[in-house]
């Protein structure tokens, strides 16, 4: 391993200060002169034909400035599979019909929010209700209702994956078992509910401030829908207050901000309420997933055969991504020699699911790992032993989809065997106690190309100056994964400068280098990471070869950037401060400013992402027997995420994930009834909070990734999966009762 | 000459419409949260030692945040000619020396304007008052007061240019006279007055939003008198309301904003008042300039010796620079083959004068033009006879200092001859009624590097889009003059696209390409016109080289950026659109986006522009011979601008320039006693209003500079220079009153 000053150190975030103090400055801070606040009139009815819309008693209403509905906009569908138009099916407002409850119908921009929300009560309208279907067995019946025209059976994609010989697979188990599983929808609940402040200058052109994942998306589909030129909108992201994949869209209020300022000429600001988010905001999909695994007597895998249906709620949203994504994680962890996948996404009259963190994966990985751990108890193997004797390796490909460049997934398992005492531990017969272990693979971004880009994936324009610091521009989207702090390390290490010589611009379109594709997918530090790397080497040639002229250095003699000075390697007396070297070239040039452009997009690394980590997760519980209330006692992780940029950051991101995964398997869920969310604030929707979070022990496996910044892959999604089969697994071990149904609840445990 | 499509057209300024509704954000606009409100205490004596201050009553005040003094900061110099560092002699706050009444002293942050004025009362300043002197043969006489000790005798700088044999030209010459004439001081009076917001970050970078025309300069020099480094510093020009030379350096408002927001956390922001601008503001410098001209009978021009004292106030400010331009501009116009200059920059304890539109060309030219009439009024020879012989043409030489490239002078005077009816109006004999001529050269941006900059005088950045579009980023400074509209029009006829399609972002420090050296001397259109070809150039490369493959052109086929479209020029068949162009080369280059950075750096056009503008002013004047009053009937006049990029933008620089020269000539006049102007509201500074304005008729001579973007050079601050001198011999000729001390009021035509 190369010896760092600044990789693979503990260093702060780079806008922690500011969030600590307050002083970040998150969308809904802006205010503009003039500012209009915008609301949004939502669907109460969960499937309808609109008959009539009138707003003329809601403009009429002081304060009021503007008021508008889908037959006022181009009526431009949109949707992040730009590569197939078809999935686009999406309106910034409601065009004729209405599909879930809280579909947007209108909106309204006034002096306050309270005129407008006033003004929303003033907008009346007049639905023809049609039958309903809020489950996706129901909905890919016969003779069910329609969703939408374009999928007359509900189903708006089919992912299929196969390789082997699914029959013959099977044919030559000795122990094949079937499940079917159901998972629940959960709600990405980021603290920072969306807001966008749209202003229009006098040119027409719009600048949108907006809490997204995904500035240059919603640039290109906030352009098209009100057709514009991509490059005649700028968005901006500020301090985002957290993602998960339910900001990574062009949303209904981005739109209407724009449109609205457009028409008004007065900046428009949405805010959405918490109600809003929880209600009708982007959820985790639910799923139904029956697989068959066939086994030889002795463990060895044979054959998967995989379905699944997605319940996609009323949108395509990012479900076509979800519905490939969760059978390769199908496929994923284990060698599977026969394998086959059928994912299909099925409309339903609810809101849409769409990404969230893991992006298929808990999901698909909550099926596989109970089922390993089910088949573990039958085959009589102990389920570590069972994981290792099937476990990927590194030069493991998958046909077609993909290739496996580094893998530390044996060396986790035997790390989490080993921290958590396994053998005795799952020996343990005390009542209301259990241990199981979960385990996951994720992706380092994604190789699919569904936004149809014209740019590279991802792009970093570096100056240098001779005062000895240095400039990174990058799309690259910092939502609060500490992006910003990992992207300014690996430019500080590649240039040998120190993190405070470093001034980053990030997220704003028209002023940071096209293209990045956001945040979503883990893809950032592998891939802003790269192409910083690639901007660093064209600086570092030219600064090396001034260097070199100054010390009439052979050319045989390596040179570096290092504790802020350019010199020979080995021999720092033949070398001169960095910003002497930065000035050298400068004079060479006659004054023209070092400005380097790198960029990074994934190729010839299958499918599906340039590289993947694998982890293993246990986890201690005490089931309260008269109550039925789990408690979990204690973490043990062991994962690989390549080479470590930043130990503090992935501890960050290892703790917020256990969390998230404590709620999907145990306490958190979006309760509907005929549609309807029922759990609509935070009081209702039972997110883990702190004193619920166990204490944990964890290890980083450090692999080196090759097609990673030095090394470095995903940390942190692909967390979120192997807990909630673990907890499940220990709940098992601890009760008998075996859970097939996410959440794990004290009622499905007492009635067992 | 080429056959433009919006090159030579009237195109409305971009920036019109927003100024027009008051849209446009100036410095003052910009209300950051928790702003504090700053305000200079100044000094209220010409000369003095500061004793001590106390600045505890003051901080005490409630809703005061922040008082400094000098003693607080970093205690370093700063000034424009960071060439010679010994002229850079000014402090931020007074260090234990005050020189001019409205030095500054002591600043205070406070909650609000009202309690930041308070507490200045509040500060106790203890003088120890000086002998002061305030007139430049007073200041330059041996035992006068010594206001920089670094210049015992109050001569900052002595610049002198000297070629042929002076006394040899006299020797030859028929006729030789010698002149004193006196010019005063003027204010710029720009509409905004002068703004600064400082903000500075939680990791110490400081942003600053300031009136400017020399972003650039600000940042650096901010940044030295901060002792930070120049990269830490972004500083932003919002809207100007007008510079004409007067916001060109640091200033201390601005230190003081960064530095208490620095201090506090706070934003800082300073407005200053019309009256700090009228009394303490920069002026046009006062000189003594006495001018001797020997001429041959036939009126051929031998020699001229030319010694002027410049009155810099008490800093150098922009005066080394005048110093050297008033000799040059001595050498203009008319071939003197033997000429001597002695310019010298004098210390007296006034408000520091500095650059104003002409740069010392309205003071050297003021009295060169009279001298000219008079001598021409001497030899019997008509004034545009005498200066039609003695005329530069393209091809002359100032050994050394300049090279004439273009120069359409002979023709303007030819032009200003017949428009005005010269030669029936200069014969009629009608009391009250005058007619003189005046002309100008002037330069077109500076070679003279004093601000040792280490970048090229001019960037530019553009990137173009398969949208049709194109972002142009530079770090040129609109300050009023239309530059923004100018430069997007260059882009605009290179790549063949409409105004419309471009995106301008300028003069952000942080954000456009180093560097730009600013707004001043005329260089704008030039540099960063030259500079932004250079960029559209390359771009055009690989347009071309993407079309020619696609229509597989043969190599010898020129190509041209047309209406929209990339193609073979004259057959727009073998084309297409300019987006699809652009996406072609996006393709060949797997997606990475097309930007290109060009430069400008004047070189081999000798040491002062890189091109010459010319022009001749005709007045018509009536006097009332009993008031003494003049009133302005006519001016025409015919300029050499060279190619005419905006005839729309060139006539509102001849209105503005003709507006300037009538209040210069006139009636403006910062009227003081013992140091102290009196002239302290523009109730008693007497600028020209609209009703003053005479009707006109101009006529722009169109030379092609070669230099010049389109042939282009300046337009509009040359202008400054001829009005005074033809209103004076046009009032001369109408009362035989001959002015040699500005302005001409009725007092002295009616003393005579």
């Amino acid at each position: 391993m190369e010896n760092y000053n600044i990789i693979g150190k503990d260093i702060p975030r780079v806008d922690g200060r500011e969030k600590a103090t307050g002083a970040a400055i998150y969308t809904d801070d802006i205010k503009l002169p003039g500012m209009l606040y915008g609301k949004l009139l939502r669907s109460p009815v969960a499937h309808a034909r609109i008959r009539s819309i009138d707003i003329s008693k809601a403009k009429r209403l002081p304060g009021v400035k503007c008021v508008i509905t889908g037959e006022d906009t181009p009526k431009i569908k949109y949707g992040n599979w730009r590569l197939f138009p078809i999935t686009q099916d999406e309106y910034p407002l409601a065009i004729d019909k209405v599909r879930f409850i809280g579909d947007e119908v209108a909106a309204v921009a006034a002096v306050d929010p309270d005129t407008a929300a006033q003004a929303l009560e003033l907008i009346d309208v007049e639905y023809e209700e049609l039958p309903t279907v809020f489950d996706v067995l129901a909905s890919v019946r016969k003779n069910a209702p329609v969703i939408h025209d374009t999928s007359p059976n509900n189903i708006s994609v089919d992912r299929k994956i196969e390789y082997g010989n699914i029959r013959k697979g099977f044919a030559e188990s000795d122990y094949v078992r079937e499940d079917i599983f159901t998972v629940h929808a959960v709600s990405p609940a980021y603290l920072e509910p969306c807001a966008s402040l749209a202003q229009c200058d006098q040119e027409g052109r719009i600048t949108l401030w907006t809490s997204t994942q995904t500035p240059y998306i919603v640039q290109c589909l906030l352009a098209s829908t009100l057709d514009m030129r991509e490059n005649d909108i700028r968005v901006i992201k500020p301090t985002v207050g957290g993602g998960f994949g339910g900001k990574m869209e062009l949303r209904p209020w981005e739109f209407c901000a724009a449109f609205m300022a457009r028409l008004t000429g007065k900046p428009v600001k949405f805010t959405l309420t918490r109600e809003e988010e929880l209600t009708t905001g982007r959820r985790r999909h639910p799923m139904r997933l029956k697989s068959k695994v066939g086994f030889k007597k002795d463990g060895t895998l044979v054959a998967k055969d995989l379905h699944i249906y997605l319940d996609g709620g009323a949108y395509n949203a990012m479900g076509p991504t979800a519905t490939f994504l969760c059978g390769n994680f199908g496929a994923m962890l284990y060698r599977y020699p026969n394998y086959r996948f059928l994912g299909q996404h099925v409309y339903t009259n609810k809101p849409p699911a769409s990404a969230m963190r893991g992006f298929g994966a808990p999901q698909s990985l909550f099926a596989a790992e109970s089922q390993m751990n089910m088949a573990a108890e039958e085959l009589g193997i102990d389920p570590i032993d069972l994981r290792i004797k099937n476990a990927m390796v590194t030069g493991d490909t998958i046909p077609d989809v993909a290739t496996i460049s580094s893998c530390g997934f044996i060396e986790s398992l035997e790390a989490v065997r080993k921290m958590s005492n396994w053998k005795r531990n799952r020996g343990r017969k005390k009542k209301g106690y259990g241990i199981g272990i979960g385990c996951y693979s994720f992706i380092s971004g994604g190789v699919f190309n569904w936004f149809n880009t014209q740019y590279p994936f991802s792009a970093a324009e570096v100056k240098v100056f001779s005062d000895g610091t240095a400039h990174l521009l990058t799309m690259a989207s910092d939502i609060g994964q500490g992006a910003n702090t990992v992207l300014q390390q690996i430019l500080a290490e590649e240039l040998g400068l120190k993190m405070e010589d470093i001034r980053l611009t990030a997220a704003d379109t028209a002023m940071t280098p096209q293209a990045d594709l956001g945040t979503w997918g883990s893809r950032v530090t592998l891939m802003a990471g790269n192409a910083i790397k690639d901007a660093a080497r064209q600086i570092k040639e030219t600064l090396f070869g001034a260097v070199s002229a100054r010390f009439n250095l052979n050319v045989i003699f390596d040179l570096e950037c290092k504790d802020g000075r350019v010199q020979a390697k080995g021999k720092p007396d033949r070398g001169i401060p960095f910003g002497e070297a930065v000035a050298m070239v400068q004079k060479t040039n006659r004054g023209i400013p070092i400005v380097a452009r790198g960029y990074y997009t994934p190729r010839g690394k299958g499918l599906v992402t340039p590289a993947f980590s694998f982890g293993a997760q246990v986890a201690e519980v005490g089931v309260d027997a008269e109550t039925g209330v789990v408690q979990v006692k204690k973490m043990y992780t062991a994962h690989d995420c390549g080479t470590v940029i930043n130990p503090m950051a992935v501890e960050g991101q290892l703790e917020g994930s256990i969390h998230m995964g404590l709620g999907y398997a145990l306490s958190e869920e979006l309760v509907m009834k005929d549609g309807k969310t029922l759990t609509n604030t935070f009081l209702d929707y039972k997110l883990p909070t702190a004193m619920d979070m166990p204490p944990g022990e964890s290890v980083c496996i450090e692999t080196y990734e090759p097609e990673g910044p030095m090394g470095a892959k995903e940390a942190g999604e692909g967390l979120a999966s192997p807990t909630a089969p673990a907890i499940a697994e220990a709940v098992y071990h601890a009760t008998g009762y075996r859970c097939k149904d996410l959440p794990i609840t004290p009622e499905k445990i007492l009635k067992r």
